[in-house]
């Protein structure tokens, strides 16, 4: 039985923000599986009077690759709907002109194409995977040591993801790796940074509390949203533990089974 | 100019302990290379009244396989007088009915050689350097995040160290890793562990305020040493930096240029 009180909010809402991995579908093998209801879901949000966006610390793809893939399990989801690290880094990047020493997924790096990369004075790191090597580790701190100000970016602070062959360590362990290496704290880009959450506020053009963010990831995606004044609802699919319900800093505004029963009682609510 | 205030305890002295890399000898292709009087240094220690042992993390080799790398240098040491973190975590492994797994540099594996590794029930990290792949990382995760009661032990906390094509990652970055991806606290084998300090006086059968450390890592050498409640000095080769002479939290007792001016000093003021 999902808690109801969250949903008093759902007649002033504005808009919904969708977390896309352990939400939309379960990223593993090829495009990955569809979570059961999910594209139906977000065919009605469409349909409503609601504005929607997606919102992803997904740093292995290049967006339009990421769209490809979603389009691909039957989501109507087009690239400027799609908010993710990458684009969002770039542009700090070039704001404090920067030049970066990457490290990060193969796929990603069409993103970085129109960066200046020559002389790095600062580090960016994505879910780098198996590009995660001692060797790859010490380039990266290298950089930094030899910088007098060693500036660190990370794409989101994840700690581990779930993919059909098991647990893997996202980019949030190895940038607490070169955090503890060079004495510093890296610039988070991507959830939970509210900074992040207030760019996808500022496209809808929406003030925080007319917006809900829905995802599976109770700090990064409900916790960061509600440091940006929004609401955030967990569902229980993709990394969600039973845990999370007791968790001692961050309480969902509700928890639900998954995207469609979600979107069932936003929808029943508004009277659709 | 060497600060002497330190060398007033040395006529109550009753031993010394001397870091080994960075102190006897910088490490590097090969055996590395001697650090100017060092040699002479411990010879003339060992035909003065004062016990003499050496404390290293070095986790890549066997003890014997390290020791004998130090006798080809010209060093007169034995296995016996050597402690390292390896025969450390193999004791409290016995003495808590502990399994691991290991992720560790392949040098060292003989050490564990009687250890049960089967059905893991705890994880034991050292400076694997190229074996902290990404593929290997995962593995460690997966072994703690599966136990109900985690217990992860590093072999020292290291950041980084020198070798002669530049710096390298140490085991304390990969300890820090694996603390944030699992929510835990890695148990320390080594310096800067009290409890490893105080098996080297216990071997000495000296109280601390008998004993002195010599070492170039100001933390994890003179800052265990005197939490430990010894003497601590600092040498001014190996990971020395002149920033440690104004470290926020660790005051050495003393810095001086290398081995064989601390030796000269405690020497002549014994009377030698």
């Amino acid at each position: 039985m999902a808690d109801a009180s969250w949903i008093g909010c759902a007649k002033s809402l504005k808009g919904v923000v969708l977390d896309m991995c352990g939400v939309l579908y379960d990223s593993g093998e090829g495009d990955g599986v569809v979570i059961p209801g999910s594209v139906e879901a977000v065919k009605r949000l469409r349909a409503s009077d609601l504005k929607l966006r997606f919102c992803t610390n997904e740093t292995q793809a290049t967006r339009e690759k990421f769209v490809d893939k979603l389009q691909r399990l039957g989501f109507d989801i087009s690239v400027p709907e799609v908010f993710s690290p990458p684009p969002a880094v770039v542009a700090v990047l070039k704001e404090r002109s920067l030049r970066p020493h990457l490290l990060v997924y193969d796929g990603v790096l069409p993103e970085f194409d129109f960066v200046d990369k020559t002389n790095p004075n600062c580090v960016v790191i994505g879910d780098a995977a198996e590009n995660f090597s001692y060797q790859n580790m010490n380039e990266a701190f290298r950089v930094l040591i030899g910088l007098e100000k060693p500036v660190l970016f990370s794409l989101g602070q994840g700690k581990y993801y779930k993919e059909t062959d098991g647990l893997k360590l996202d980019v949030g362990v190895y940038m607490k790796a070169l955090e503890y290496a060079c004495d510093l704290k890296a610039e988070v880009i991507g959830k939970p940074s509210p900074v992040f959450f207030q760019s996808v506020l500022n496209d809808m053009g929406l003030q925080p509390y007319e917006a809900l963010m829905i995802g599976d990831d109770l700090v990064n995606d409900v916790g960061g949203a509600q440091h940006c004044g929004m609401k955030g609802v967990q569902v229980r699919t993709g990394k969600y533990r039973l845990s999370d319900e007791s968790h001692p800093t961050v309480t969902a505004d509700g928890t639900v089974d998954n995207l469609a029963q979600a979107v069932d009682m936003i929808l029943n609510q508004r009277g659709h």
